[in-house]
This record gives structure tokens, C-alpha cells and sequence, in this order.
């Protein structure tokens, strides 16, 4: 497998949602030790500031080293907490707004000594939930300044903005994919990019593949977070068990692009077991990988590009079927 | 296999939608004889009053006998015509909603003449576009009303109510298949029951093998119409093209619910060949029989029934991959 | 006014969502002494068992008398605990499925002592995240029998069911009002009825009129939960601060259905002041009712049902202006 | 009013949709006719090449000047001809390519010589149906290539790109304001911008009011249309009659943006009048303005400065009970 497999390690604690607590808390090393555990894990997403309270940079290299882990990414937090619930980069007290620079910056910093590939943010508290509630103007000027900001600190490592439609705001500023690519334009720099959620492209309404190859095409993909849902929220189930052809065309498109970074589990284990969760949303890529290895990179990209669909969903069901191409239908 | 596949004859013939105008115009006998050449076809829903124009019942029994094809089921249009756009059985105006009855009656003597399961009605344009539209108690109580009125007409013919969210209603009176089991319960007859379209249930957020199993249960389920979408619209695409899992769940679910009628296919047609489209679309439901009977549907239901779904999707997956569930993952 | 304002306890404390925690924690007696500052607030909907730990009848009694209020309505929560999050009704657990049960059961008899008009229950952890996760008949069958069951216990006591398309489940058991008028045919109880929030019905894609008319004339509407939001996520905002026509509307069709119970504020706080939100909620109310006497109800009714929408919405909106309706357009 | 109010002329014909026809049809002299009896009309938006037939440049202006209209601007129609329904600027075949481009060329020749805003292109058939259809970056670079290569023909004439989510294409190549503004960063031409369709923007989970203030800033907003809707489909209804506040939001943008061009009604009068639905519409841009004057735009401004949604909200709705701020809550 060419990708690298990690975990947005949240995900190993306890978990909350409006009604209901999942899980028992868990300490750092705890999670880490949890996530070991997991099916072909190479590496981890911690939350900036949450897994890095109280560590030293050589402190979490050793705690990477005594698990086999990697930093795959840095997820830098500015919407959970007090301070950040009614705007980070787009409040309307610049300190605030400040602060949000400041954490994205000590972001990078671990990134760096980490040698994580890059870190990223997904504004959720910047946004607004009612008509009237905010300036759209001055908001998306505070953005594009605090990720420009940002950004400048540090040009050698990548900021990957991530884009969400809601939660916990209703409407949040970076909606799709091509916002956060216009954001990238806007700021002008080159070390911004575009973190791309499967299931929040499928939640705008985009097909995955299409938004993977528009960011790649723009020299902007950094990193991809995986999992699925019906649409119409943010489920962050596990990946391929709601859109089959849609995971499977997610990962020819990421191999078509050349992609050889880290697929990030988004998935939340809410009510399932989270290693068992886990590890099975690594299946699913390997899965996804052998069909699309066994059925021909190549007869799949010719069949697309002469628009035949008809022909094509047959030879992929036939496939499945354990079936070649030259056999009659049924 | 144990269903018969049906087309709604309609979609052999001249296709628009808002902007554009697909295909050629047929007449009646091109339309069936375009339909003969679909794969695997064995009935036809033809259109009430449209498809039945001019005809006899001995000449329409002798053009089917022609092409070897059947009724599945007369498909009565009380929403086309000019008279019927505003309402037809929700019409304020009486004589509009006696002529809307009169439909469903006359469409139930074409079907108890030329031997179908049921007629179906689909009353999309009682509904409303605005707030403060309708008076929705009265309309309400017309739907009531009409519906046992066409229904009393002939005990012996059975009545299908099919739902649907819109369109070209912003809101469609009937929009789910709670709404229409609660009418068959309202309506208090025998001959009353539900066409499940399985991508009017996407467009509805149901899951359509839960809606099927509750129509079976309440002994409703009459007919059943085929499709695929993105959860949002009612796309008429090819089933399972879009949602594998869940067309595969449906066609489970037809067999466990001891489903023996019409598969109708619903697919819009208008940027694919006619005959192409709805060949493949029979296809859809052979290949997913198969899946079901290689995998075993014992197997399937008792890890339904343990609420295995992690291990369910593993060895689904494993099953596609051709092999065995007793062999490792790779 | 003849409604009655109340509002969920729950929301009066520490609320939480998948990312942030909300204000600080707050006593039984802290909650209620928050709750009596809210504008227009009569009665309260205390969420059983959270918000009944430790209380007898009386003390219960003399903590309301304290501070002027009722209870509304008990609203039983069988989603929270761990124990019921993979199902509470439907879980396949007979244990479980007879703790929820008793929870009903229980929670009747403390809106038996407290004089409330009804329990509420929102069976939000009984449904699907998954295609192939449940049996669907029994699932079912399950909700129908426990519901039942539940309700039996004191027929004297009104149990209503609260639908809602999902959350925390993906797929909930009752996602739209057609299926909980379905389910209390099926149960077949005098005491079994329907609340309604205006949210879920959005959510749900209904006309919350619509849908209120329906179980109001079916004598099942015993209970009214306000709020607002996108039509694509339960948001509880202020009701009439997304949808205004259909709040309006709203309102109208509650007094046209001679509903004189509660309305029970079902807004969730999280970036806003709690008793600012409430209050403004109810004033939404007021504004509402307001609008509605001057504009005059006969003069509403007589365009509805004459279906003239342009000359109504022409009217409303110079009605807004202060303008009669024999003025000339500006 | 400082909005110039236009309509797009196919609306005055014969309409159609999948199910029905609506009216009768009109030659283009009788739906210029029937469109001067709008009230406040002071332009069209003809569609190319329908509306231009047999057309000479004199013959045009004398037929507007007969009814003294403007063309506001001009919409090519690169989606309605059979040639064009599996793709107009991405078609795999080179040909239809170069004709699509060609359309928008011969638009924008008669934009220019009727002296309208600019040429406004809504590549609905470019897009696709089902996953795996289409090579996504190979659509996207002929769409690039199309849309520079058409705007540079008379760099004096602007080309307004209009984004929409679906229809007939499930999914359509530019579906929300993002993916067109980041477009024309990637054309990188000065006469490159966007239509935002109101309706097109509430169907993309945007705040049209947002989507105007941010293409107003990037220098690209050329034209605007206006219609509502339920957010789930391009409903094409009349403007503020679902999301009333929306609605006075988006004038409110509009106004603070500085855009003084066409506001062009895209109102679909299905099932109602056509000219008194679009003499509605006028009046429901004129109520709107008049709402905000009369509040006062300078403490709307303040209001949303502040983030004060609660007070904001409290001020509107007394504002439509005519009672001034001053006042206390009924």
C-alpha cells in the first residue's frame, strides 16, 4: 500500500456528543497505547493544544518511539474551547483572534520537531448560525489574515485548512472545497493547503474524487481525512459501508494523483469498539486497494475517460462477482 | 430468480425535463417494442390515460401477447394534464377532484382487464409550493376521501399509493411511507396499499429495506419501483449505481419479506440508451442475487441479528474480494 | 396568549456537543431558580431521570411552588447512559428493552404527582448508523410492543412520542410524524400521542402546520417543542429566526387546531446567553401572535382556502409595513 | 430603488418540466409583450440562441425599443440542445467543445451590441450522474480552457459564470460560489466573474448574502438572479416568500456591496400567472428595501457589528409591529 495509515488520536479518549458520553477518559500515553493497537497504523494525529499539555518535544518523540508511531499531522484545536466558542480567527476581539494565530503557530512548531507532514485546521467555531448574526466582509478579511499570518511564521511547514459545512456552528466559513481553495489564492502563500474530510466533501454535496483532484491539480492537497456518511452530516462513519463506489473512486483518485501521503481516520467509535472501529477503516482501504488492483488502474481510467458507464459499472459488479469481462451476464 | 422485472413504459418514449427534450416521440406499439428488447424484461407498467389512448382491451391484450410481455401494474397520471397542476384528489374544485377519482377507476378497470397486480398513483401535485398555500386539514380529508372512494369501486383490484418528498410539488402531500401507511389505516380498505420506490425512500432520508419491511409487515407492500439517487433528489438513476449497500439490503429484504411481485424500473433514461439503461438495470438486481445466494442469506441474517456490524462488513467485503471468511485479512 | 411557555431543565445547565463543553454546571435548584428568570415562563420540561436524583413527590412539589412554576411535561430520557446507546426499546437486550420500559413508567408517575399533561419520550438511540445493522421487523415489533407496554401501565397518563430523523443515531426509528401517528394506530392505546418540535418536523422536511394539523386531527397532538433551523440538522435556534413564514405558520395552525397546551422551548444555548435566549423565545412567540390578531385569522383562513398565495404573501408583507391592504403597492 | 429589475424571458413562454407543460407557447415578440406588463420591469434577459432566431441586431432593438426594455443580459444556453446533454465545455468530443465556446462568443456579440450588463453561461450539462462518469481533471481543464478562451474573444464584455448544485446533471462541474470564484482566479482574466442565483446559493447550503459580499470583494460579481426556495432543490420561487430573512439579508448585501446592476428574476410560473408572479417578485425586492430603509440601514450595520443576534432580532420583529425600540415586549 502506498498510503500511510493514522488516526486522529481524540478518538482513543472519551467521547461526547449532545446527549451522551462514550468511553472512559484516558491519558495520553493511554490513547497512544490504545492506538497501537490498531491494524495497520503507522502513525497518529494529536490535538493540539489537548495531547501536548505537559510534554517536551524530545518527551513525545521518546512516547512516539515506545509505540513505533509517527506524528502523521498536527490538529490544531481553536474552536473547543471557552474562549473560541463564538470566533477564533474571525471573533471580533482581536485578541482572541491573536491567540487562534498563536495556537496554529505552536502548531507548527510541533510539527516541525515532530516531523509531522504538515498541520491542520478546521475553523468550526468561525461561522455563524442565525441571518444577520455577522459581517461576512470583515469575517473572511480576519481569515484570510490569520491564515496568512499564520502561515508566514514558519513557510517550511504546510498549513492545511480543512472545510466542514457545519457543527458546531450551523454555517461555518469554509464550507467546501472551494472556498478553502479560493482561501489559498487569497492568502498567496505557498505552504497553504487543503485538508480534504471524505465525509465533509460528501456532506457539501461534492463527489471525494472530484475535490481530491481539484486540490492535487492546484498543488494544494496536503493531507486526507477518511470516513463516510448519508450526506447530510458529518456522521464520520467508517469509510466505504454507506458510498462503496464513491470510497472506491476516492482512493483510484488519490493513486491517480500520485498521493503518498497519510489517510487520517475521522471516524467516530462512538458505539463501537474504537480499536475494532479503527482497524477496520484500515480494512476498507486495503480492501479498496485490491479491488482496484485486481480490477486494472488502467482498464478503469480508460473506461472513464470514454464516459462508459454503463459498461463500467458492469465490469465492476461482474468483478465482484469473481467474474471476468469476457463471460456472458447472468 | 424470484422477480419479475417491469418498466414504466413511458420511458421509451420522448423524455423532458425543465431545459431539455431526450429522444424521439414513439407511439404506443414502438414504445412496447423498443421495451421487448430490454434484458430480461417480462411486464410493462403502462401510463393512465396516456399509454391507453384509442385502445380496446381485446387490441391491448393482443399487443402484448405480440411482444410477450405483461401488465405489471397500470400506473394512473393524475398530475400531467393542465386541469390536474394545481391539485387533482386536493383540488378545490370538485368536479377536479371527481375527475382525479374517475382515473384511478378507470385505470383499475384496465387493470383487473388485462390482468395487473394493482394500479398505482402517484398524486404529485397535491401539495403545496408556499407557506400558506393549502389548508392542510381539508386537503387532508379529500385525499382520505378520494382515495377510499377509487378504492371501494372494485375490492378486487388493488390500489397502490406511491410517496414521494416533491416534485414537481415543492411538497408533495404524501412525501414518506409512514404518511401513506397512516392513509391506508385512515382509508380503512383492503385493497389500499403502498408503491415503495426505493429512490423516492433515499429521497425521503428512509433506509428502503426499513420502509419495505414495515409495508410488508402491515400487509401494504403492493409494488415496488427501482432506482438509485444522491439521498436528495429523485435522480432515477441506475439502482445500486450510487448506494450498493443499501441495494443490496433492499433486495435482502424483498426476499425476507417473501416479495414475489414487480421490480418496476424507474430510471430516467434521458442521457443513456433506453435499452442500455434499463438491460443494466436488471442486470443490478441479478448481480446482487447473487451476491446474497454465494454469500448465504442465513449467514447474512444472523449477523444482522447480532448486530455484527463490523464483522458483517468484513466479510461482505471479503466475499467481493472472492474470498473465504475463514482466511486472514490481507 | 393561550399557550403556556415552558422549556427543557436540561438546557439550564452544562450542555455539551461533539466538540465543546458549554457554561458551568448547575444543581436541580439552580436550574429551576435560572429558568424562573425567563420571560413568560410558567412551566418547566425536566428531563427524567437527571433531573429527578433524589427528589421525593413533595419536595418536588415545594421546589416548583418556590419558584411559580409547573411541570409542563416529563420528558424520559432513554438515550444517555451507557446502557441504552446501542438501543433502549429495539435493543436486542430483553434487560435493556424492560429498563426503558420502566423508565417510561416511571416518569409517569412523576407527571402523574406533578400534574404534567403528558411524558415525552424521543427514542433517539433506537435506529441504524449502518446499512445491514439491524432487523428491521423486529426492531419494530420491539418499539411497538414497549410503547405499548409503557403506555398500559396508567392509561390516565398521556404518553407522547417525539420523532426526529437522527441523532445520535444516524437513522432513528421515528423519523417523521407519519411514522409516530403509524406507530400509535399500532399500539392501538387511547394514551399514546405525538409531540411535535417544529425543528424535527423542518429536519424532517414537513410543513410543521402540516404536520401538527394532521396529529391534531387525528386526537393525537399532545405536546409542541419550538425551535428552528436549516432543514438539514436539528440546530434548536430561536424559533422564526430561519424559517419566519413557517413559524407564523406555525403559530396559526396550532390556534386553528384549538391547541391550548404547551409550548416547550427546545432551543439549545450553546453560544448564547440561556435566559436571554429563552426569553427571546418567547417573545418570538408574542410577535407571532401578535402579527396574527392584527392581520386578522378570518381574513388569513378565508386566502388559504381560496388558494390565492400571491395576494396573501402581498398582504403579509404589507401588513409588515404597517400598510392596509387597500393601499397601492409603493 | 437603486436595483434595476429584469426577468429572463423563457419564463413568458411555455414551460415544461418532467411531468407536465405549462402554457401555451409564445413567439418572441408575444413574450416580450407579456413580459412589459411586469410591474417594474425595466429589462429582459433573452436566452441565446432561442431568443435571437431570425434576430438582426436593428430588428432587436427595435422590437426592445417598441417596448421600452432593456436587455439587462444576455444567457447562453450551452445545456438544452441535444448536442450539448452529455456535456458543452467538457464533452469529450472536441467539437461540441469548440460550439460551446462559440455560443458564449455569439452571446457575448449580441451582449455588446444591445448594450447589456454581460453575457451570463450556466454549464448545467457539464457535470455527472454517477460516480466513475467522468476524469475530473480533464473536465476541469477544458472548463478553464473553455471559459478563458470564450471571455477573451471581446475582452470588453463580461462573462458571468452562474454556479449551481444539480439539474439535469446530479451533479453539476460548478456547484457553489467557491468553485467559480476560484475558477476565474484560474482563468485569470478581467472580464471572468459570477451570477449568483439566490436560489442557486440557499441550495448550496450558503448564505446568499455571504456568497454576494464575497464575490462583491474578489471584483466579480456581475450579476445577480433571485428566486427561493427549501434549500434541497432550485425551487424557483418568488423571492422572500420562503426565507423571509434571507431574503432582506441578501438586499441588504447588496446594497452594502455597492451593486447598483440588474436583479433578474429567475421565478418558475409553473402553476401560477407569470406576469403577476414576477410583478410579485418586484414587489417583494421593493418591500424588502423599504423594510431596511425604515429600520435604518447604519443600525442594522451596528447591530451585526456587534454580534447582538438576539437584541437584532428582538429590533426587526418590532420593527414589523410597527412599535419603535424605545417600547417595552407586549
Amino acid at each position: 500500500m502506498s498510503f500511510k495509515y493514522s488516526a486522529i488520536l481524540g478518538f482513543m479518549g472519551q467521547l461526547t456528543d449532545r446527549f451522551s458520553v462514550y468511553h472512559e477518559p484516558r491519558s495520553l500515553e493511554e490513547k497512544v497505547a490504545l492506538a497501537s493497537k490498531i491494524e495497520g497504523l503507522a502513525g497518529l494525529e494529536p490535538v493540539y493544544p489537548f495531547d501536548f499539555e505537559g510534554m517536551s518535544y524530545d518527551g513525545y518523540r521518546q512516547l512516539l518511539a515506545r509505540y513505533n508511531l509517527q506524528v502523521s499531522s498536527v490538529n490544531v484545536n481553536i474552536k473547543a474551547e471557552a474562549k473560541f466558542q463564538r470566533g477564533a480567527l474571525t471573533s471580533i476581539d482581536p485578541g482572541i483572534r491573536a491567540e487562534a494565530v498563536r495556537y496554529i503557530q505552536q502548531g507548527m512548531d510541533w510539527a516541525a520537531e515532530l516531523g509531522a507532514s504538515c498541520v491542520t485546521v478546521c475553523p468550526l467555531s468561525d461561522g455563524h448560525d442565525y441571518p444577520f448574526e455577522i459581517d461576512y466582509r470583515q469575517a473572511w478579511r480576519w481569515l484570510v489574515d490569520g491564515i496568512g499570518e499564520a502561515a508566514a511564521y514558519r513557510p517550511e511547514v504546510r498549513l492545511a485548512v480543512e472545510y466542514k459545512q457545519s457543527e458546531p456552528r450551523a454555517k461555518v466559513i469554509v464550507p467546501n472545497a472551494g472556498i478553502v481553495l479560493l482561501l489559498c489564492e487569497q492568502v498567496g502563500l505557498d505552504n497553504v493547503g487543503i485538508t480534504i474530510d471524505t465525509g465533509h466533501a460528501l456532506y457539501a454535496l461534492e463527489a471525494p474524487a472530484q475535490s481530491i483532484t481539484l486540490a492535487a491539480d492546484a498543488g494544494r492537497l496536503y493531507l486526507i481525512h477518511i470516513n463516510d456518511n448519508y450526506r447530510n452530516w458529518d456522521w464520520d462513519l467508517m469509510p466505504g459501508l454507506v458510498n462503496y463506489w464513491d470510497w472506491l473512486e476516492t482512493i483510484f483518485a488519490l493513486q491517480q494523483a500520485g498521493y503518498d501521503g497519510w489517510l487520517v481516520s475521522d471516524v467516530f467509535p462512538a458505539r463501537t469498539d474504537p480499536v475494532e472501529t479503527l482497524s477496520a477503516s484500515y480494512r476498507a482501504i486495503r480492501y479498496a486497494e485490491q479491488f482496484l488492483e485486481t480490477f486494472g488502474p488502467e482498464r478503469l481510467r480508460s473506461l472513464i475517460q470514454q464516459r462508459e458507464v454503463i459498461r463500467l459499472f458492469d465490469e465492476l459488479q461482474r468483478h465482484m462477482m469473481g467474474k471476468t469481462s469476457a463471460e456472458p451476464a447472468a
